[in-house]
């Protein structure tokens, strides 16, 4: 190129910032890759570090309005200075002390709260008090009022699963504040929701069809059998399992039969000790968390191994494989809701569903 | 009119008969009615008639191959010459004998069982050992095989639902003979399909969408107690019953959230006694059986008296009222999943779902 | 058989037939059958038989009030007693004198006009003033309010076609009388329903989906285009065919897709002379009628030779074939859309769709 | 505060940013604002100015592989060195001269081309050759092949219109080169898809639904005449217009009557000069286009003039109004399908659709 040349080119170049324009050409490769080059990189989160640091945010910080929850976030070290797991979901540890009692509101943002250890806080969704135990998955589904109370003098700790980054990138995020005190202090063994429509099968008539799951709470009891089941069948020869030594269960909306959330997919893994599994990859990104058991994640020729309550994030289209070094349970959510709505799903290898 | 006319017309009408032709004119307000005018009547068959009936069956008819099962069908007297319930509904007590099997066959009609009294058989649905009990519901999917054999010394009779009368007007009907041996014998508490679906809103990873439920079998333990959390619910103040003291579930499949057979809805409705229900009608029929207590069906002027296994046929858009004389279990079928999915559905007063 | 069982097995037939019940074993084949055993036979109407039927009518049965049209029509012969032409579908000519109008109504049947020959009558739908002329066709759908008039000195005759058959069997037929007079006497060139949804792939903005096609009217001009268009591009080596020199199109609802009706389906197919389009059977009935030339339809080893206006029923899974002796235009309907809804479809060869 | 506690906090903080965790208290305004806060901004970008810089970049730039397109993007001054026109949305003029050829590729991200001036390139899609001319939109699918060749002595720009930043914020684009050479030199007026399923509500039998619109090209032709129907239909006192003076028209997929692209919504709207429209605003962006005609964009105080070729950028949740300073057509693309298919959609004021 002649000093002419060039000279045309960044004059051309200072135009197009005059204008408020950017050229394709100098960087289609970066906008366009040839495969998902995600930010987010693959991370874990010792379970062992994240609690010091809660109990010591509960002697620090008190729990109330503006701040609104005792959150702390998993920060993928491939998003500096975001609170993201991955490139569209949230991942927090929330610690709420004795007799605490986290504010009434409401977001468009979908929420879950999965259990790994302890009990005794109440959930109460839309004005019906779910009890969080070990083992549980809790939906606060988009829009729906929601706060937490520690009916107990022991402090409770759990993991928060949301679409924030999503929702943010998206800019369709709306938030209000509900009342001030609880709407009830009730502290039942099972929530309404779970008297409704906790009945495999059965559907109350005339509940309409809606997006998001009306059974608020999954409860571990279930989670644990239907596992259990899906081995024995194994065992029998029969249909069940994902793939050997590795059952799986989805949560899901009775009234659809699709994801219990719109627009995240939780999921409960249940490995035998020795099972590797078929390594797999996926357009979309997924957190996992270690509720029982000890197993190694292996993404290429990396190895994280990981034990009871450790997290871990899998960007976009990253091949991963499970290797349980013990029996292990492993909660997992992610994004594949979002595009698969979007005609943008993929998955390698392929499964028909 | 002249009798040159007379003759002209009849002239014109010998002139359509030879043609294969028939005139709109002379019939409109019969094949157009204003509102339908079904041949089926209301009409109960005693519960204490047909059982021995069935048993007197036992003795003179054998079970196998051709008849293929001991069913006797409700003939709606309003369909003379017709083994019709109702105009698409079939309806029928099956009987089984101590050690009897009755041999595998598939069809395209689907189908149920639904357990009053009794227990002692299993019915294998493409291969699956499915324990028939008092309460339970058992589907038996369009095109999938299936047997029964009765693994006691006693004999046992429930009532099969099929929509034989509307795959037979829509001539829609392939049949077809399994092997002549039971696929298995098998007797388990829980067949397969139960360890694997039964599960409130889990779902094994990976399993695919299906037109009927996966969900062989709906254990009256579950119905039982999501009608009892509906009332419980009323007596709290909190929404879930259908009306007042009329709590009401439909079967569903869990992989759709719709109803369990494509063409066929099933539910189980509790009226406290003393209730009565609003009158309600819709297009399309349903057969009612009462599984335990003593209630009044009410159409019109019309006022049935019906106790435990009675059944009751009620035809398209006919008001009808329910009267409970004491605490009351009734299982309902109908054909309304056919008018939603052809535009024809209505009902007064309208609901929304 | 002894004569004392047959006493006995006689006895227990009395006591079915007074207890209202008949047995499953004596019937079974017939009410299952292994295949499909329509009642229908294959069978053609000629239209040099039709038409002087109708002007015959004419001259001796006034349009009005209570007959309300002066439709003939096609009576199966295998359906002795009944104006069906198919166990579903109702066919028949309407035939409407110089100036005459045949008053408003409305009906939860379908209905459907398809123009072999002529033009001159205007149908008002919902007020809408929509021209009928050859090779049109124009849709009622299910309780849109309709009339015809006719706005010139001559007479007009088309095809009618409904399910009155498939509405009636399910008892879910509503009709209602509209006002007297007409609701307009327009007779624009073009309907509003077509200046609004009458633009390929285009959709006033804010129009909601809706279950049946509001493009009321589909125009021969379109039609013919897009066979022409389809057979021009299996000329030049590219996909749109059905089959070698078998073109065809589908009448649907531009806000679903679907079919234009939600129970009937409606095509148009054009053959090449000396085609012979492969033999297939689906699982519902049809009644084509030539548009223009002349072609053989084959059923198994019946041949029936059918030229323009010649009607044709083609009863559920019959394997039928067609043999165009000229280049030849066919109109199609049929009930697919039933049984696609139901899960009752079935097709050989297989198509997927 | 003391300062024991500042520093027990800082040292918290510390511990937070070691362990790759974020607290949620200190940002949780940020991260789940009342209303959506985007970063881009309403914003114009000119043709006077696009069009010299496109034509100086023909003179400096080559078209080929690597860079792909002589493409320029609107970079929102919201969103600093971006080239994103909305948080969701890509913009951009490509520019091909005499004889130029854009190289065959094909991505996941879904594109389009809108032509606001000129004629003379023909994009191939998936081997298909489809000319682009002044007011017509055309279809580039997720996935499908496509390459641009000017097939004149005259340069040619166009408007193209992406979902990148969203395909990029989700990490899901694949991107792959096709062939160097042009797939096709053909120049026919009238591309084989739109032979095939440019005829209003006709469906070639047995071309399966699909996700995106098989009509790769809406002509201009048929929008005018859409646009100009439905305002005459107003003058009729007809409905049909969005409101009073304002037209609309939605390009859709055939196939499902939904958006022809999954994740963009296309539309035209015409309004009558001195019509302005009500305010509105909706979760979700768009860039407006004046095809023809002088406006002016009001948001808040804000009033932006716009005439042919200037593009428009509107932000989520920005309440806009138009109003026509003579008669004006102008072009829409905006990302709604995303949040209807997320649960995420709201407007103001509401429509049913």
């Amino acid at each position: 190129m002649t000093i002419t040349q060039q000279a045309a080119l960044e004059n051309l170049y200072a135009g197009f910032a005059a204008a408020g324009l950017m050229p394709l050409w100098t960087q289609r490769d970066d906008l366009m890759p040839a495969v998902p080059k995600p930010g987010a990189v693959p991370h874990v989160w010792r379970w062992a570090n994240l609690m010091p640091l809660a109990e010591q945010s509960a002697r620090l910080v008190p729990v109330g309005r503006g701040g609104e929850r005792r959150a702390i976030a998993l920060s993928n070290p491939g998003l500096p200075g975001l609170p993201y797991a991955t490139a569209t979901l949230w991942a927090a540890i929330q610690y709420l002390g004795p007799r605490e009692m986290a504010p009434s509101h409401r977001h468009t943002q979908s929420a879950f709260r999965f259990v790994v250890e302890g009990e005794g806080v109440w959930t109460n969704v839309d004005g019906d008090a779910i009890a969080m135990r070990r083992g549980d998955l809790l939906l606060t589904p988009s829009w729906a009022y929601h706060e937490h109370h520690n009916a107990t003098d022991r402090p409770m700790a759990w993991l928060d699963g949301l679409d924030i980054p999503l929702v943010r990138t998206l800019d369709a995020g709306f938030f209000e504040f509900g009342p001030d005190n609880l709407a009830t202090t009730a502290t039942p063994d099972r929530s309404r929701g779970e008297r409704l429509w906790g009945h495999p099968g059965l559907r109350p008539i005339g509940q309409p069809a809606q997006p998001n799951s009306p059974l608020a709470a999954y409860r571990w009891e279930h989670t644990d059998a239907a596992l259990a089941s899906q081995l024995e069948l194994e065992e029998e020869g029969a249909a069940g399992v994902i793939e050997p030594g590795h059952a799986g269960v989805r949560f899901t909306n009775p009234t659809t039969g699709r994801d219990a959330l719109v627009t995240i997919r939780t999921e409960m893994h249940r490995l035998s000790s020795g099972t590797r599994t078929q390594p797999a990859r996926n357009v979309g990104s997924a957190v996992w968390q270690v509720f029982d058991g000890q197993a190694v994640m292996v993404i290429g020729d990396q190895r994280f191994q990981v034990m009871t309550g450790d997290l871990f994030a899998v960007p976009s289209w990253c091949e991963l494989a499970l290797e349980a070094e013990t029996n292990v349970d492993l909660f997992r959510f992610g994004d594949e809701p979002v595009y698969e709505a979007l005609g943008l799903a993929r998955r390698e290898p392929a499964v028909s569903e």
